[in-house]
C-alpha cells in the first residue's frame, strides 16, 4: 500500500495570469497550471475556473496526493475577510468574496492574503527566513510590497491591511504616487521608481550614458541594470539613489520591529551588488546604534518561477506545522 | 476560611525613584512603596533593596495575599535577557542581570521590559486598550517611548529592542538627538521637543508671547501649556508644530502595523485639545486612504500615579490570563 502525499494548492492571482501548483510540506511543487485572469468577465466565473483548476490538478495527481488546504495570494487580499477589495490591477472592482466562494468547492481550509504577505510566509517556511521569527519581506516589483513577521506571525493589523511600507512617506512633497499622495517609498524604491530616477538623471545631467539613445519612454529597470553592469555612471547613480531611499527607510522600519533580517525579492533585488550592498550600507549609516550590525539584508531564496505559489501554499502549511512558540 | 488574593509585584525602576505596588488581576494596587534609586552605589545593593521592598510588602499584606510573580519596567530593560543595558539615566553602566538576581529571592516568574512596553501592557489589561489586539502605545516624557502590540503580543523583535519610534528619523539633518543622530521624532515630539520648538519660535518670531519674560532657559512643557490655555499664539503654534511631527510620523507607523488605536501617555498627552485633536488631524491628512477614519487617538486610561506599577504588573498578568488567540 502506497502512502499519500499531503499537498496544499498554492494559488497566485495576478493581473495577467493566475498560477497554481500543488505544494508538499517541504516546498516541492507539482502539477503547475495557469489560467488567464483577464479572460473572465465576472469574478464569479473567474473563481469557478480557479477552483476547477485545483480540482483538475488533484484529479491528474491521482490517489497518491491528498489536499490539505488552499492558500491564495492576491493583490489587496484581506486575510481576515477572505476578500479582494478594489485591486487596482484587476478588472473586477467590487469586493470579491474569495474564501467564501472557494468553500463551496473544497472542504479543507482556504486562506487568502496579499502577495507580499504570502511571499513572507514562503520565505519563512521554504526560503531565506527559515527558522526566523522576526523579519521583514520586501517585494520590489512595479511597486514595493511588504510582509512583516513578528513573534513568528504575520502582522495583519486590526483590519488585515498592515504592512504597506511602500506607502511610508519618505520625501515630503516628493514624487506623485498612484495612491494619490506624494513621496511614498515605492515611488523611489521599485522598478518604476528607479526608472523615474534614471529619467530624471538623464534630464538633469550632461553626463554621457548608454541610456541616452534608447527609444522613447523611461529606461526600464533591466536596461538600467545592464548599463550599470557596463559601468555606466548615471545608471550606477540611479542604483545608488534607489538604495539610499530604501536603506534609510529600512533603518526606520528596524526601529519598529527589530527584525533579524530583511529579505528582498523581485527583479530589482536580483541586481545583487548594485542594490544589496548599498542598501545595507545606507541602512547601517542611518540606524540607531543599538541595531547596528545585527540586521541582515538577504536576497530571497525561493526559485522565482514558483515563489508566488510556494508563498500562497505556505499560508496553510504554516498553520499546520509551526507550533505556537513562546520566547 | 478567607480566600487569598493573588497579586503581582509591579516595579518601575526610574532614575530618581523606584516604585512598587502589589497589583491584583483587576488592576487594584495595594501596599505601594518607594526606594531612592540614586541611593545605591552598586546595582547589586540596589536589587537587594528592591527585592526586600517586595518581601516587606508581602509580609505587611499578610496571609490574605499570594505572590504570583514580579513584573519590572525599566529604562533599556530587555525582555529576552532580563537585563538593563547602558541606561542613560541610571548610575550603573554595566549590564545588570535583573531577573537572574531576582530569581534568588522569589520562586515565582520574574519579567522585565522597558517602561514603554510595560505601559502598553498596562493599557491592554487595565486601561484604554482593553480588548484590543493591535495598538501602539506612545509615552511622551522627556523623550518619546513606544510599545507596539500586534496579534495581542508585544513586539520585542529578535533582540528585545523593537519599538523605538522615538528614534525614527523624521527630518533629514534635523535636530541633534541624544542618540548621536539628527532628526529623530523625539527631538520634536516630547516634553523637551516642544520646549526646543518654543525656544526657536521665541527667537525667530517677533510676536508677543507670555513666555518672553520668563527666567533663563527654554520654557518647559507645563508653561507652554499654560500659555496655550491663555490663548498665547506662539504657544499654540508650538503645540501645532509638535502635533504635526507626531501625526505625520504616526501615519507612517500605521502603514506598518495597522493598529486599532494609538494611545498617548504622559504629561504632554494631558494637554488634551492642544495635542489629541491636531495629532489625529495631521495623521488623517497624511495617511494612506485604506487606513483613514479607522485609527483612534486615545489618551491613557491609567491613573498617572499608578500607571508604571500597573504596567509592570501587567507583564505577569498578561501571561497568566490572556489565552493564546488566533484570528
Amino acid at each position: 500500500m502506497k502512502s499519500t502525499v499531503p499537498v496544499v494548492a498554492g494559488i497566485d492571482i495576478g493581473a495577467t495570469n493566475t498560477v497554481m501548483g500543488l505544494v508538499d510540506r517541504h516546498g516541492q511543487c507539482y502539477h503547475r497550471d495557469t489560467i488567464r485572469t483577464g479572460n473572465y468577465e465576472t469574478a464569479t466565473h473567474f473563481l469557478d475556473a480557479m477552483a476547477r483548476m485545483v480540482l483538475f490538478a488533484m484529479e491528474s495527481a491521482g490517489q497518491g496526493f491528498q489536499l490539505e488546504g488552499v492558500g491564495i495570494g492576491a493583490p489587496n487580499g484581506n486575510y481576515y475577510l477572505g476578500t479582494i477589495e478594489a485591486a487596482a490591477n484587476l478588472q473586477w472592482k467590487e469586493v470579491i468574496p474569495v474564501t467564501e466562494t472557494m468553500a463551496h468547492y473544497f472542504d479543507v481550509p482556504v486562506r487568502l492574503t496579499n502577495d507580499a504577505n504570502a511571499a513572507a510566509m514562503g520565505e519563512m517556511l521554504f526560503g531565506a527566513a527559515q527558522g526566523m521569527k522576526d523579519f521583514i519581506m520586501i517585494t520590489l516589483g512595479t511597486g514595493l510590497g511588504s510582509g512583516i513577521v513578528c513573534n513568528g506571525k504575520l502582522v495583519y493589523g486590526h483590519d488585515g491591511f498592515a504592512g504597506e511600507l511602500g506607502h511610508v512617506i519618505v520625501e515630503a512633497n516628493g514624487r506623485q504616487c498612484g495612491c494619490g499622495r506624494r513621496g511614498c517609498l515605492e515611488t523611489y524604491a521599485s522598478a518604476s521608481g528607479i526608472s523615474r530616477t534614471m529619467q530624471e538623471l538623464l534630464t538633469t545631467s550632461q553626463e554621457n550614458s548608454l541610456l541616452r539613445n534608447q527609444s522613447k519612454g523611461s529606461p526600464d529597470a533591466k536596461h538600467i541594470y545592464d548599463a550599470a553592469c557596463a559601468g555606466d555612471k548615471l545608471a550606477l547613480r540611479a542604483f545608488d539613489l534607489t538604495s539610499r531611499y530604501l536603506g534609510t527607510a529600512l533603518a526606520n522600519a528596524v526601529a519598529f520591529s527589530s527584525p533579524q533580517a530583511i529579505i528582498l525579492f523581485g527583479g530589482l533585488a536580483q541586481a545583487g551588488e548594485f542594490i544589496l550592498e548599498p542598501v545595507k550600507r545606507y541602512m547601517e549609516d542611518t540606524m540607531l546604534h543599538i541595531y547596528k550590525n545585527k540586521v541582515s539584508i538577504l536576497p530571497s531564496m525561493l526559485p522565482e518561477s514558483d515563489a508566488a505559489i510556494l508563498g500562497a501554499a505556505a499560508l496553510i502549511w504554516e498553520e499546520k506545522h509551526i507550533p505556537e512558540q513562546h520566547p
